[in-house]
């Protein structure tokens, strides 16, 4: 499993420039504490912020990437549409698609989804602990039974997405919730796994577990080889009438 | 099983009008032929089409609604946009839509699907089979194993959409294609039937059979009671910390 | 929704006879206490337990049965292989099973999944609250987002079943865990339904909305009219060379 | 990809020793058709048989089996209950299992299954076309859009198998039916993938394409690393009352 992958790491990189608390946690933004262990597993990494010419995700930049993980949370609004269309099609076209934490309310996620996305929420400083459901999924390699984050945000059902394909995590919270919170969809060519974890004032991504769970979603994602599939108008094969 | 729905049949209505063949077979349009068993069922049935204000798809249209069957195929970009995510949002919300053939290009559908919703297709007067998968399925109710149409429009495979959550029809093609003909979604309250025949040049919707698939695809489509799920931010129900 | 079904009740009924802390609050037995609501909704229900000749369960008695009840714990092995294998059968032929708690362990049910069923477990007297993480399902019907329980048995995850085709119920528990508490499957012709609460030591199935959900299930899991599939050896529909 | 798994690959081998027509196609066996293309991929293959001491299939045997084909037709019944359900419990403890065309009714399957797996069936020398419904998925990997097969034995739905958790594969059959020829399902941590091609009497399994989609099988199907499930009477890992 020595395969490396092409991996943008798309990070919005506002909290860690105005927030301190955040920017004691990931001093380099979230997305260079997310490359890190890809790059340590062999994986060909780049990263792409908000505040780049086209966010960072050109069509050039997009082709070439393998698979793409989506970090972000105040400024959704301010990806604009092309590009968020651009990622769409590049998912359905074959990459992967690994959207984390608050991402699920991002553009590109609720598009191939949907739906509205929308969750119960709370920043309360309370444990979580993410239980593997489906033992023996290539997303739950080496993990033990359970993940335990001392503090996080919590994410409440009902999670309005299409129902999983494949439901990896679920997790239970202090405060009395519970979440769907590894969720594996395909669309078209291409592969999309939801992760909760990651909230930006909780050093989540620091976590080995978690590092492990993004490391294995990212080679879960990754495309297969394969010609495009043929639409349109076609002939028969076989003799009509 | 005699509950009587509030069914929206929404039809572009354009081949009819201008296209005797069409007008031949469907004189008082399609929306009219799928009206007609609906109403002897006990369905509280209305109509709209494009060239209404609207689409006739007022917010209180929808909003009367429980079932949505929508058919269209030459005009899709007509319609608006805003109705479009109107559509959506009422499906989310708990309305059934039922997506009957070339609706799979319509933008409410593609809208909800996430995906191209791209497919082969071809006219040549060809046979079409459609299997049952799914025997026990409440949309495959009082179904004999196999629906046999003599002319049709073949559509084929790979159909671009989520994976269905339910796979109740597939069909053989003579001129050598499958397809999955018969499909069920799920999205927040709402349910999502697609259904393959129905080329406006062939007699489909006066067969007795597919009368009846889009009948109980009606029944299974309908909201079911309940409450708006509760988002956003919430306290915890135990004590923390 | 007035359709009246014939039900089936099975109760082991061994508890309620020899644990004074379970007839106290089942004086009649299990079966009686989930009978009553459904006879209330207009159900014909019978029951049927362990010590009954063939427990009950004849072929005549499953012919005239729409969807079984099974409630079983302590003496799962005491149900004969011949009748296991009956019920098996019948819900391949259409009738809906209902597995109650610590069914999953029952003969039928691990039949019918394929799979170990097992599970994590602990009677400790804790809260349990189970979340609707599919809002708009028909078993979820007129429930609000969630049920608790003040005390029930545990029953953690993971729970070694097939995937479940729809999740309704994700359950927390106050000591830590999470479960999946409402699980759709369909095979062949027959829908079943687990459905986790119910240890014998606490009242639940006297709960309104536990009693809710029980009902919802048995209306979803109701045969759907239709012949019995085809098989075997079949002469060509189409010429073949 | 070049990880090398060990594979068994399992023959009932009784056509090829007693009929010329299938020894003239398998003169070593269906098992070494099978073998060739695995072992040039760099898979540890070894073979296994009906006629051997419990089949072939030690306990010691499949413990080192990470991936297990099957291939059975006429001697389902000769397979010892007891090798069916260590067989059964090695899929469930990791090994993937790939089914292949008659090994629906074998003993492992239907166990693993808990349906009939019961088919419409025909010997007619006919056309058989098999279309990729999920292109990005890993057993599709590489293929064209389609396999043709000029003479095969049919398969017709319904297919009384619990709806699969992801279709890769639909076949077209000249003579009118269609049929879910490549099915993927997850018991707890194995993986099983059912392959509808390879009638005795006809060289499927040396048809380039075919071969791709075992190789593809057999590397999905592949165990994921990782600790067995704790299940059990478990203590709490929070504060109880």
């Amino acid at each position: 499993m020595s395969e490396s992958l092409r991996v943008t790491i798309w990070n919005e990189f506002r909290h860690e420039r105005s927030n301190p608390a955040v920017a004691a946690i990931y001093p380099e933004g979230i997305h260079a504490a997310l490359a890190a262990p890809l790059r340590a597993a062999g994986h060909a990494v780049r990263t792409a912020t908000l505040d780049e010419p086209e966010h960072g995700l050109s069509a050039e930049a997009l082709a070439a990437t393998d698979v793409l993980l989506w970090w972000g949370h105040k400024a959704h609004d301010a990806v604009q549409d092309e590009v968020a269309a651009r990622v769409q099609a590049r998912v359905l076209d074959g990459m992967g698609l690994v959207a984390l934490h608050s991402a699920h309310f991002s553009k590109p996620f609720k598009r191939l989804m949907g739906t509205s996305c929308d969750l119960k929420w709370r920043v309360a400083d309370e444990r979580e602990r993410l239980w593997v459901v489906a033992p023996g999924h290539p997303i739950a390699a080496g993990l033990p039974e359970r993940i335990e984050l001392e503090r996080e945000e919590m994410y409440g059902e009902p999670f309005d997405v299409p129902p999983p394909e494949e439901l990896v995590l679920v997790s239970w919270f202090q405060g009395g919730e519970v979440f769907r919170s590894g969720c594996c969809w395909r669309r078209d060519r291409g592969r999309i796994f939801y992760f909760r974890p990651g909230h930006e004032t909780y050093p989540s991504y620091h976590h080995p577990l978690i590092r492990r769970v993004v490391l294995n979603a990212v080679r879960w994602a990754a495309p297969v080889p394969g010609a495009a599939p043929v639409h349109g108008r076609c002939e028969p094969l076989e003799p009509i009438g």
